[in-house]
């Protein structure tokens, strides 16, 4: 299949100093797949091409009061993480876009994230179908918290969903690779960014077959 | 059944100038409710009580971006109206929180919402259930739109749901007469604001009954 | 706007004996709008015309095990009137299709449906999405309630949503007609199924404008 | 903490003759997990405790049209192996559930399971909601597919989620393996079925912290 741009966006997971940029509270924890990956350059390129090809770009930042009051006074798990050091804040430079992953004017912006799905807490799927998009392209943090979850949802929703598996980035290597070996292929068709170029500028064709059992 | 203060919030649905004040777009078509219910100065003195109660006042307002690039491109029904009167564009006075129902600091600020039931494209669900909220009031508007919708969802949801009845306005008295006669007590507890703080203040009970079939 | 029949389906919301039927528990309830409208017989033509248009046919009935153990311990609202009422047991006649129109094979029947909203305890968005599914034609009972909710939900969702006006029933006339008159056009298309038909056989284009502000 | 019994519940996931039993369609893909965890004879103990202590159990099973007409007619990853396999028909031995993990009258038994998180197409929230239940202990198939969408949707809904690591199985012990050491611990807290029979019997407390980032 081919992709008709108006039906088809990346969704681009919290490229935000937090995680992006040197300074940024979870940054050291993701610098290396981030290095190991180029996944920062290797999204940048894709959002010029998907901007070029005129695919929706969609961007879904997590952000937090000051003082977490709208999350659970007893987080545990992941969240805890997010809380105990701080992380996310509205209004600080810590949730701000990294600089050539940032929205243009009249991309979407998603709102409401404050848990790890995409969709849970958020607008997404609102916007999704009321633009009529039904093929999604994944990037971002971390490849298998946020992207998974979202990932995941999406595909029970009933999205083509692509994952782009060098535009991602998560603690460890070791978690990074079993995601994309073992879980992506269930929900999703794992590419390179190189071969979602490809495939937006109509050099290749989209298949969608993932992995079942076998 | 009495109220456990941190169980419970008054949940305030779309308080912003395009409905609430002299020269919002949408404020000549609910005048005529707001005035005979007086529904501006009752939530407000609802939100007075309820802050010194100590429930959780949780502000839920709509907002888009200034061409609706993330709604659908062929709007019918009540989004066409919102979208054909430009009313609730993002930074502008339309959107901005009437004055005496505006959020306190650490007051939770809904996001998100682009769409008539405040749950359906938000983060309401998400930060109700983190903050171990059971009981809701609702207030502000359409009496049988948002107000409506929210009411329907929160009900099939399990949440003990109260309607403060002359806290919301809508297009037309019958309007909003018939759904509070009708519709309100299917999904929800009605109320007068008095009753209400009343139950706040320990002084009467809740005694959550609502309609079924006769 | 014409109807691509694989596009489009006919929701029946509840024909259920307990509904429909003489010594149905709630049909001595409805039976007064039932005869008024005719409601049985114009959807039984609709679903029978449907069919031959190559739309889908998709049923949503509501059942529960004998005891309720399922839901609220606690009910209030309309949940009550259904567990006080003894209504819509799992296994018994009250829950069985009323025979005109019973699903035939190959149609596919919505499981789980505990509460009102026709998705909100079911897998009704998840088949509608999965088989492409954008347009829907809603009735069955109570027009201002399970009719009126699953409505609301579908346009938050994004659907093109019709309403079959005379194809449904409520508890009383009088909020029979002010849910069609105030609240349907908000959130679908209301018309006969008179006018449905005249659609599907494409003798009549869709115009689907609704209600917005006024 | 201590679990309180109303407040908690089993949730176990497909515990069907395709999975569990010998001739089951997927069983020789889950064989090898299954035994080198000892995983069913390891639920069923626990069911049995948790019987005794007065949990909620829970049963969600999966199950499809003899064409699978109500999903997608283009299915990809996880959903084409199920399809292409023929498996978890309705009406088959294959779909049943398996003698020691079978539901006792009176326990819930979710409905609606077409997709793979155990939210996403059922009415499981509903009822957890509706029974007051936040604790909920993870049992079944597979590891890394549907009991971890399940976690992780559990998870941002905000419930207290433990995962009984020997209670899963999946395709390989490098996923089962994976899953557990990576993923399990951001959404849950993991333990054997031991532990959590501990704690059932008040014998251990529950210390839910799973994994942040470090």
């Amino acid at each position: 299949m081919s992709l008709n741009p108006s039906e088809t966006a990346i969704v681009l997971i919290e490229f935000q100093n937090d995680f992006t940029t040197e300074g940024g509270i979870f940054h050291g924890a993701v610098k290396g797949v981030m290095d190991a990956t180029d996944m920062l350059n290797n999204a940048a390129e894709t959002v010029k091409e998907a901007r070029e090809a005129g695919i929706n770009v969609i961007h879904v930042p997590i952000s937090f009061t000051d003082d977490y009051h709208e999350v659970t006074p007893n987080p545990y798990g992941i969240m805890k993480g997010v809380v105990d050091n701080g992380a996310f804040k509205k209004n600080t430079w810590g949730t701000e876009f990294a600089e050539p992953l940032a929205p243009l004017s009249g991309e979407i912006v998603i709102e409401g994230k404050r848990s790890f799905c995409g969709f849970a807490s958020t607008n997404l799927d609102f916007v999704l179908r009321s633009r009529g998009i039904k093929n999604i392209a994944l990037a971002g943090y971390l490849t298998n918290c946020c992207v998974e979850s979202t990932m995941r949802t999406a595909y029970d929703k009933g999205y083509n969903v692509i994952s782009l598996t060098d535009c991602c980035a998560t603690l460890s290597q070791e978690e990074h690779d079993n995601a994309i070996k073992n879980d992506f292929p269930m929900f999703s068709q794992p590419m390179t960014h190189t071969d979602f170029i490809a495939i937006l500028k109509n050099e290749a064709a989209l298949d969608l077959k993932g992995k079942g059992y076998e």
